[in-house]
């Protein structure tokens, strides 16, 4: 069921990498709610061709970029805006890399090299995306920027390694940047906080399989989903939550706000 | 512009006292989007007689009920359901009223038979709403709660008094109903901490005009507006958000994450 | 071992039922660390006699207070002051009793009574006793209340049921009070969130045995105990954190911090 | 007056560049304390030559490290044992640099360079020194591990730039290394979010001398100095606090929890 909600604006889409991707889902959606947008990946992550299917099916381009290259971002901003034919009305930052949990690295045990990398890649991405849409004021009055995040950024979560830490900054950069935006342009800057979802990236974590199962044994509403997520984000980037902004959101069926569920307590009891 | 977001929707809306309230907004957007609704209101409110406005334009019933009679509140959800023609889907809660802080009692003195009193009128009046709901099976599968306060609830305004304590309360019982309930039939329940607005009951507080500029200098959007907040209200209650729950969402411009602002540390520099 | 930390500062300590209590602790810590101090407990509680033992141990005599009457907390901070020969130095809240809990009534069929009889023991008694005691000026400059508190506050527990909302209440009014006491005679009021702990008042909610593991379980230094409560709570009182207040502050072996352990987990996973 | 809290306990203090620093204060109590230490600082802040009167004053020896460097810190750790006759039982962390504050470049327009760089001395030199001494095995079960932070990790102030992003990181790594540490050694990490101080880091940020009054005039108690922060350093140093860890602590006279004070609100609306 579409709604419109989106209907005239233009975005830029990051991180869909196959049809798992909440990108993905966000994609679908804000298509089918009216938006046009731009689509763009990491030029690694590009080979792999997906995305082209998801371009065409919702009558998108794609542009690789680099996200922690400001030129290639300055490229993405630019040339989004001549194939959109205007600024862009919203923009989803879903980009996030730990070399040190790929590598399955102990996080005491951190390499920084890797740490600075995931920072780069993961947070500064963010931050840099933010600073070349407003030097080039790419960014409609009221427009509003999303970025994916996880509560390892407030609570600790083993497995989740330095990931944690950077994804405490990108919320960060969220609210440092959502100040200076919203003053000067009305653009909001908000992260969501989502659920384990069952992604490419979700999966590849070590022990994300069994973390996904207590999680929804916690959480009233079970986790919530790619879908949902979307949904959500579609929310969002409309008018309706315009004075939304320097926000951490969680989307996860209530799992932040539970400490324990019957159903943890009885399986830990009884099995 | 309207999206048929609560399109076939059903629901119950308490608080719109006059056109300047929150409720009442949320009433007009709600009936825009395609819900139908019962209002209600105190019967000692009632008597304004204003709400009669408001239910014709919306094509509306009214309910007097008293928040804090749990029969009046069963009557409520019974003849609603009657009404509508089947079981509701979202419920606003927008009822608060401290007595100390009407008769400028200073929060260390507070009366403690009016605090009580506050305190069954503002926060138990929610508790009750969701019990007889939850009792009489009267809210569908995934629908929406929605309870406003105020962000006194986290951080002391020495204006706000004994309300700052009983919103805290109010912040809890959506956090521990909204548990069950979502365990139980997918209902969500959030509370929204709005922005100092001028409403009747905003403006009738001591000191509220100076604070009411005061954060508007701090917000990076401004303070959000009363139509603003209804926009938001009515994404949470439509099932783009369904997945969102026992959460307390700040809408407020920004002002929850904003430290302080440049304009505000101008205004006490210079002035 | 003992530091003198209160050497020479007088207090008043609830709560103390029998040895278990973390009242009880406190008790003999601010003995050792050289204060003098009133006991007091309601009527109720005091027949139990177990105080008596406590109040010879540490020179403290009992004032029996029922903490929801003014008239007995005016009476107890009025003649405390005389026993001790002076303004108190130091507070302890440590009284909670929630009538649904004890007669196991499930939260979303709470007695409305029985609530409100909860607050008003459980949260409206520290405002009574900091409202008397700031009436009366009689705790000194600098002087430190503490009250006890449980996470619940912040995130639903299904067993905690009522006291969960009435403790978010109480550590509100430790903010509201705090600003006004801190303002004043730079009083300042914190509350200690605690670990579940294997009191009389925790070991009698059902469920807590589990939850007592779950917990320990996922604290990477194990649940906090009794006796480093107490430990903690003198610093509280001590001069040492003069500007601490208006916060509630986690002693939980970094319980709150954590999402998940690997402990959790791998019960989980492998039972 | 000394208790004697630290006494027998052997620790590593950073970051004291001159009598106004936290760290200074810090050293000189845990001095009156009992404690024994070495001091460290980079080697470009050594040859202020300062830090030799302190080190006389406390009887402590001085080894210059980057913090940036892993071998660096290998060899504070490995020298400050023998010096000192054993393993450390506390640490403090009281490095930070921002070179985009340093420069005055506008939040908006941060160089990544520089960010990178304010990062790895202001954030990920934590973790180094944590993950250094975890390998050497360098700190005693029970010990403890403070970094000072700021509010700006939680809310925006325009003034902090990139600070405000590295301190939520600094805070983030506190948790994350918190659990792993203490699970294996009871070693407790926390952060001390202080007020505004006039240090010469401080004091070196634009428009903090408007600030620190904006602060003042907000907190309850008014700001915290850095005597009181580093009285407050030293219970959290002691085994009074062992069952805390993983937390952020506000260090700050109440300005955390407030949201306005009535002095604030008269000097915008008189003046």
């Amino acid at each position: 069921m579409a709604y419109n909600l989106l209907k005239g604006k233009r975005g830029i889409i990051t991180g869909a990498l196959n049809e798992n991707s909440i990108a993905w889902k966000i994609a679908e959606k804000a298509h089918e709610e009216g938006a046009t947008f731009v689509l763009t990946n990491a030029p690694v992550a590009m080979r792999m061709g997906e995305i082209n299917s998801l371009a065409e099916k919702t009558g998108s381009q794609v542009i690789p970029a680099d996200a922690t290259s400001v030129e290639d971002l300055t490229n993405l901003f630019t040339q989004s805006q001549e194939i959109l034919g205007g600024k862009v009305d919203f923009v989803l930052h879903s980009i996030g890399m730990s070399v040190n949990m790929r590598k399955n690295i102990p996080y005491t045990e951190s390499n920084y090299d890797y740490f600075l990398k995931g920072i780069d890649i993961s947070a500064l991405s963010f931050h840099k995306m933010l600073s070349v849409a407003r030097k080039l004021d790419a960014i409609n009055e009221g427009g509003s920027v999303v970025a994916l995040t996880y509560m390892a950024a407030q609570r600790t979560y083993p497995f989740y390694t330095d990931m944690a830490d950077i994804k405490a900054m990108l919320e960060s950069i969220a609210r440092s940047f959502g100040y200076h935006y919203g003053l000067e342009k009305k653009v909001r800057i908000n992260t969501v906080s989502q659920s384990p979802t069952k992604t490419t990236a979700g999966t590849g974590i070590k022990g994300f399989g069994d973390f996904f199962d207590y999680a929804q044994a916690i959480s009233p509403l079970g986790n919530a989903d790619a879908e949902s997520c979307a949904d959500y984000c579609i929310t969002l980037f409309s008018d309706l939550t315009r004075m939304v902004t320097m926000q951490n959101l969680f989307h996860d069926g209530g799992y932040s706000s539970t400490g324990v569920s019957n159903e943890v307590m009885t399986k830990l009891g009884v099995e």
